[in-house]
C-alpha cells in the first residue's frame, strides 16, 4: 500500500506546476500546446522508467506497451489534458492511477495473459479545437479527419497546423483500424464529476450510460457603435441579445427535468468598455436523458433566439460543433467490473469521456472515484488519498482479472 | 484645396496599415503599445518634416511646436490610440487635419502672434489600462498618478511598468502645471460620434457640453462547475446572473430618458465550453444628461444588481473605474469658434474628450466633422473627404484667428 500511495502521489506531484494557470486558478493544459508537450515527455519518461515502450498512434494518441504490443489488448487509459482552468485530477488521476498499477503488478511478478497498455488520449477536453474528446474522435471516425483538420483554436491555428507543428502527419490522421483492433477492453478510471458517491457513501462505482450531449456555437450579430453617443433607441446590441438568450437557454434546461444547458465560453467583439459591440459568440452545452430529449432542448432554444432576436431586430445563428448520443456501456461488463470491485454501484454520468466514445465500437468501462466536493472542472476537484488508492487497487484487479 | 486634399488623405494613409485588427476588423492601437511607439514615431516624423520641433511630456504626451515653445500657446490637439476594432478617423483625423492646416498656413507664410502647437494625448479611449482620457487626467491632475500607475492592462501589466518600457519615468508622472501653462487655448477637431450633423444636414458643428460619463467594473462571482455533470438546481452561476444583470442595466437607461449605459466588455472565468463559470466580468460604461442623474442611475443598476445576485446566490461587487462629471466648454469661446466658421451648430457630445477634461482646467473648444453612417466605435465609421477638408480649412482660420 505505501508503494502505491507513494507512486500515485509522486505522479500527480511531478505534473503539479505543469500548465498553471495564474489568471484562472488550476489547470490550463491543452491539446498540441507546449504543456501537453511538456505532459506527453513526462508520461514517456515514467512508463519508460516503469519499463513500457511507448508509440504515438496516427491520430497524436500515446501508447505505453507491457510487453510486446498486440490486438485485443486489455488498455488502460484517460487524458492528460484540462478545461481552461481545470482540477488536478481530471484526466491525469487516470494516467498516474494506471501507471501505478501496473508498476506495482510488474513488481510483484503478475505475467498477463494478453497484451496490456496504457493510453493517453489527446484533447479530451475539446478545450483547444472545440470538440470534446478528440483524440478517440478521430481514432474511432466519428468526426470526419477532413472536418476536423480545419477546426481552428482561439489563435485561428488549425488542428492541421497544430499537429504539424509537433510532428504528425495530418494527412494520416482520422479512423485507425490498427489501434482500434488493439483495443480488446477498455477501461477508464477517472474522478467522478458530481455527487453520486458522496450520497451513496462508498469510494468507487463503475458507469453505466452518459448523458446525450453536444455544444453549439452561437453567433449574435448587431451594429457597432459608440456606447456615449447612441440613443438606447437607436441600438441593435448582441450584447443584450446575448442575455436574453443566456435566460432563455437556462429557463429551457430548468423546464425539462434532467436537462443541463450552460454557457461557459463568451466572447464580445470588439470588446471596449466604450462600445457597442457588433457581435457575440456563445458556446452552448447541452446534455439530457436521452437523444431526443436533448435534440428537443435544443430545438427549443433554437426557436426562442430566433424570437428573441426578431425582437431585437439582431440576428442569431447556431452551428452544432460537436454531438454524442446517449452512451450505454457494454451492460455485462459493467456488471462483471462492478462485481470484481466488490459490487461497487453503477453510476450515469453527466460528463462525456473517451470510454464513451470508445464505447460504440469496443467493450468499454469507466471506473468512477469519489470526489468529495462534488465539484470538477474548477480548481476545487478533489479525491482522497485514500479514495485514490481504492482506485489504484480496483486497476489492480482488472489487469488481474481480465488479462 | 487640392494640397489640403492630399495631405490629409496622405496622412491617413501612411498609417492605414497601423495596427490593424485582423479578428475585429478596423483598427486596435493601445497606448504605450508598439502599435502607439509606430504612430508616434509616424507623428514625429511628419511634424519634423513640417518644421515643428516634437517634444515628449512628463505623462508621454507629444508636442509638436511651429516655432518657439512658450506658455498661452494655441493647442490643436487629439489622439492616435483607438478602441479595441476602432474606426480610422476617431483620433487620427484631428491629427492629420492639424498638422495639414499648420503645413498649409505655414506655406502660405502666415506667421502666428503667439506659439502654435499640436498635442497627441496618449491613451484616449482608456482601452489598455481602463480609464478614458488617460493623458489629460494626468497631466490635469483629475486621476492621481499613483492610482493610475496601479493600473493594469489585461496581461496584468501595470501602467507603470509599459510607460517604463517606453522610456518615460514614472515618478515624473502626474499633475504637469508647466504643460498647462503653455495651453492658452486647447482646440479638438474630431469625428461626430452620432447623427448631430446628419440631422442638421451641416458639414461642421462646435461642441457645447458632454454628457456626464463614468466606467465600473462589476464581478459576478458564483461556483465553477462541470457543465455536464452539475444539476441545474445545484448551481450558481455567474453567467446567468451576468446576463440577469446586463438585462437590468438595459432597462435601467431605457427607464430614465437621456440616459445611455452599455455592457461592450466581458470576461468569463475560467471559460471553458463544458464549464460552469466560476466568475464574469463585466464593464458598465454610463452616461447621463446631469452628474445626478448619472449617478441615480448607477444606484439604481447597483440595487437591482444587489438583489438579482441575492436571489441567485452569487455575489456582485462593482467598481468605479473612472469618473467625468457633466462638461460645459468654455461659451464664449464656443460661441465665438461657431462665428469665426460661419455660425455653425452647437452640439452635445454623448462621447467623452480629452477637451473635455482640460475644459476644467483651460479655455478648450471642439470641431465636430459630420459622419455620415452616425456610427462610431466601428470600422463603419466614416467622414466624407469634402467634410474633412471643411474641417481642415476650420482650423485654419481658428489659428488665424486665434494665433
Amino acid at each position: 500500500m505505501a508503494t502505491v500511495a507513494h507512486g500515485l502521489l509522486a505522479g500527480l506531484d511531478d505534473i503539479a506546476h505543469v500548465g498553471r494557470d495564474r489568471l484562472r486558478g488550476g489547470y490550463s493544459r491543452h491539446g498540441f500546446s507546449s504543456t501537453d508537450l511538456e505532459l506527453r515527455d513526462w508520461f514517456s519518461e515514467q512508463a519508460g522508467a516503469a519499463g513500457l515502450a511507448v508509440e504515438t498512434d496516427r491520430n497524436g494518441n500515446l501508447w505505453a506497451w507491457w510487453g510486446a504490443p498486440g490486438d485485443d489488448a486489455l488498455v488502460l487509459g484517460s487524458h492528460l489534458d484540462s478545461v481552461p482552468g481545470g482540477g488536478a485530477y481530471d484526466g491525469p488521476l487516470g494516467i498516474v492511477s494506471a501507471l501505478d498499477a501496473v508498476a506495482t503488478l510488474a513488481r510483484e511478478g503478475f505475467v498477463p495473459a494478453r497484451p496490456v497498455a496504457i493510453l493517453v488520449f489527446v484533447e479530451e477536453e475539446g478545450s483547444r479545437f472545440g470538440v470534446a474528446c478528440l483524440g478517440s474522435r478521430l481514432m474511432t471516425g466519428s468526426i470526419d479527419s477532413i472536418d476536423a483538420l480545419r477546426l481552428t483554436d482561439q489563435n485561428d491555428i488549425t488542428l492541421a497546423e497544430a499537429v504539424r507543428s509537433v510532428g504528425l502527419d495530418p494527412h494520416r490522421m482520422g479512423r485507425d483500424e490498427a489501434a482500434l483492433a488493439r483495443i480488446g477492453t477498455f477501461i477508464e478510471l477517472h474522478v467522478e464529476q458530481g455527487r453520486g458517491l458522496i450520497d451513496l457513501d462508498r469510494p468507487l462505482g463503475v458507469a453505466s450510460t452518459i448523458l446525450a450531449h453536444g455544444r453549439w456555437r452561437l453567433t449574435m450579430t448587431g451594429q457597432g457603435n459608440h456606447a456615449g453617443a447612441t440613443d438606447m433607441t437607436d441600438r441593435r446590441d448582441p450584447v443584450v441579445t446575448a442575455a436574453q438568450a443566456i435566460l432563455a437557454i437556462n429557463d429551457a434546461a430548468w423546464n425539462a427535468p434532467g436537462s443541463r444547458a450552460t454557457v461557459g465560453r463568451l466572447q464580445v467583439v470588439p470588446g471596449g468598455t466604450n462600445v457597442i459591440a457588433s457581435r457575440v459568440h456563445a458556446w452552448l452545452d447541452a446534455r439530457a436523458s436521452t437523444d431526443r430529449q436533448t435534440r428537443d432542448l435544443v430545438s427549443t432554444i433554437s426557436a426562442r433566439l430566433d424570437t428573441i432576436a426578431l425582437e431585437a431586430g439582431t440576428a442569431v445563428s447556431m452551428t452544432e460543433e460537436s454531438w454524442t448520443s446517449l452512451v450505454h456501456f457494454d451492460a455485462s461488463l459493467a456488471a462483471h467490473t462492478a462485481g470484481l470491485l466488490g459490487d461497487v454501484p453503477l453510476l450515469a454520468s453527466g460528463a462525456g469521456h473517451d470510454a464513451g466514445v470508445l464505447a460504440g465500437h469496443r467493450p468499454s468501462a469507466m471506473v468512477f472515484v469519489r470526489n468529495p466536493t462534488g465539484v470538477s472542472h474548477s480548481p476545487e476537484e478533489f479525491a482522497e488519498l485514500s479514495d485514490c488508492i481504492a482506485g489504484v487497487d480496483a486497476l489492480i484487479t482488472l489487469v488481474r482479472e481480465l488479462a
